[in-house]
């Protein structure tokens, strides 16, 4: 079976380390009590197109905030605690910067992590393209998925709000100083993509969502995560046109985040913060937008039949993504949810 | 009083503290005695001049060794046992670019040195000359000398050698990959300044050298560090046509450099590996030479006649610098002796 799943940063990257597990149980986790598996899902192929809207070029380095979130996590690099960065990571570099002044202060570039980044930049400034860097650096770390960029090119996430420093004035901060320096605190107006009208699907993206038996979004930021994505030139047409089930699971738990201020997203987008807002945001598939079915938490039950109503198949299961273990649970109400939307077009059709 | 010092890395650098210890006392030295100085001494500005040469761009990073040597040095930043590089060092970024493969391996890259070379390396990228650039990082470091790279082009030392895969035939390494990879044990057939051609004298090098009072080349390698400066162009005949005493001190003491690997330089220019050889080497200036003094260690005391007989005014001093006040004498004994040059000229003339 081919898995294809759109990914954030933490979120995401947790979600597929659970996918991988319930595919390959003694791939990087310890534990041997994998869930209950068939011979179709353990022949599974995953490839992740990762989000990289949140991409920045920093003291000359580029980041890229989500693409490494999974990279680590898969490849048991990940800081636990934090969910970002490095394990046993130090900030002696990032330390040096401030004291020369020189700006910006705000981001947590790690000197481990900047090892990764000399890697991709000088790769990068070499000609290689996006993808084939993150190839090269998946070499090393084996996180037993295809992970792949949206896009090879530039399209970094921008926030329009209210100038900070002067009144009556917007201006657009690049996503991470937003997210990170302001917290998400300052009132987002609008996201605005910066390069995304020239930005191409990276080679195998639209192939893996058109040869996908499933095509999964996990419980990552529907703006600035899975939307981004979705905003590539041909990405959410090939999402409506592709022939595998396309199921998410909510990001939001009882009208909040799991994590992270997805909230403060959902808010600049006019979207209320809860698991059917989400999905009717998305859309059914038959009424021209892209989700077939919806995994919501236990908790918004009531939700299920508004969603239902909406033309998406939902279930309510529980979303926890607290353990390796609980997450390829979640992972199986996936695929199984969309092993029952295939059935039931079958029986339509036949 | 303007001094001038010509210096390569560790050797230059510490002889700049002690000298910078007798001009001022009291700066970047816990100690409250300092050597009897006179009010013209301790007026004294002190230009450093900086070798360049074994400037290296490693994964994407513009790394200046002896630049920064200097700086960290006179910062109160250096390493002190090592004597390169920054005090409570890590080298987690080199140690994930050796887990990718990425070589060159053998470059010890510090995270927080990392931390200098992004700022450098942005700031270059933007246009920046090198010695703006220089003076900029000296902002933070406060060295309390003027300190100038050679030159603000690319020049980097080659070591021409057998090449160790193909017996036969020659290769030329990048200085530092000789130096460091191969301890200098490859034989040099001979040295490379890739680029000097077309170096100019950063600006102040020239007026360093023509306003000076004195001139002092601390025991810096006389090939790498001291020789890469002089093929500057125009920085040699400078240094003939001042008014200024030039002073030399021997890097060589009882026929073997301090530290490093000196001789391995002195022995591919055919110089034997003694300060009077290297003396006899900077030549003369009364026959077209650079020199005008040359300290040796007590230990050559029986070389100083012959320095003498060759018109470089000697004399044998010790040449510890194992802490500031010792090196604080030997930088005394520098300028004793470009005072008894200068008195010797006027007694001449008049």
């Amino acid at each position: 079976m081919n898995i294809t799943v759109l990914a954030g940063g933490i979120g995401g990257a947790r979600f597929v380390r659970g996918l991988r597990h319930l595919v390959n149980p003694t791939n990087g986790s310890t534990s041997t009590q994998g869930s209950p598996t068939d011979s179709k899902i353990t022949d599974s192929n995953i490839t992740v197109i990762g989000n990289t809207g949140d991409d920045i070029w920093i003291h000359g380095l580029r980041v890229c905030p989500d693409l490494d979130t999974v990279m680590y996590t898969l490849g048991d690099g990940i800081d636990p605690e934090r969910g970002w960065g490095r394990r046993e990571e130090t900030f002696h570099a990032k330390a040096e910067l401030e004291a020369y002044g020189v700006e910006p202060t705000w981001f947590g570039l790690g000197d481990r992590d900047i090892g990764t980044h000399l890697v991709r930049t000088t790769s990068l400034n070499s000609g290689y393209r996006l993808s084939e860097v993150t190839r090269a650096l998946c070499e090393r770390w084996q996180p037993g998925v295809n992970l792949i960029p949206m896009t090879d090119d530039r399209a970094e996430t921008h926030v329009v709000v209210d100038d900070p420093d002067n009144p009556g004035q917007q201006i657009a901060l690049h996503f991470q100083e937003w997210w990170i320096r302001y917290r998400a605190t300052l009132p987002a107006h609008r996201f605005v993509i910066v390069g995304i009208e020239d930005a191409t699907p990276a080679p195998g993206v639209l192939d893996a969502i058109a040869e996908a038996d499933v095509i999964v979004l996990p419980p990552s930021n529907p703006i600035v995560s899975i939307g981004t994505i979705l905003a590539v030139q041909g990405v959410e047409q090939a999402l409506r046109e592709t022939s595998a089930p396309v199921v998410g699971v909510s990001p939001i738990i009882s009208g909040a985040p799991v994590r992270g201020m997805a909230d403060a997203c959902l808010q600049a987008n006019g979207i209320e913060t809860s698991a059917a807002a989400v999905a009717m945001n998305y859309g059914a598939r038959s009424s021209g937008g892209i989700l077939d079915g919806w995994l919501v938490d236990e908790s918004d039950v009531e939700s299920v039949a508004t969603i239902e109503g909406a033309g998406i198949a939902c279930r309510a299961v529980p979303l926890l993504m607290s353990d390796v273990e609980r997450t390829a649970s979640m992972a199986r109400a996936c695929l199984d949810l969309a092993q029952h939307i295939r059935r039931a077009r079958i029986d339509q059709t036949s």
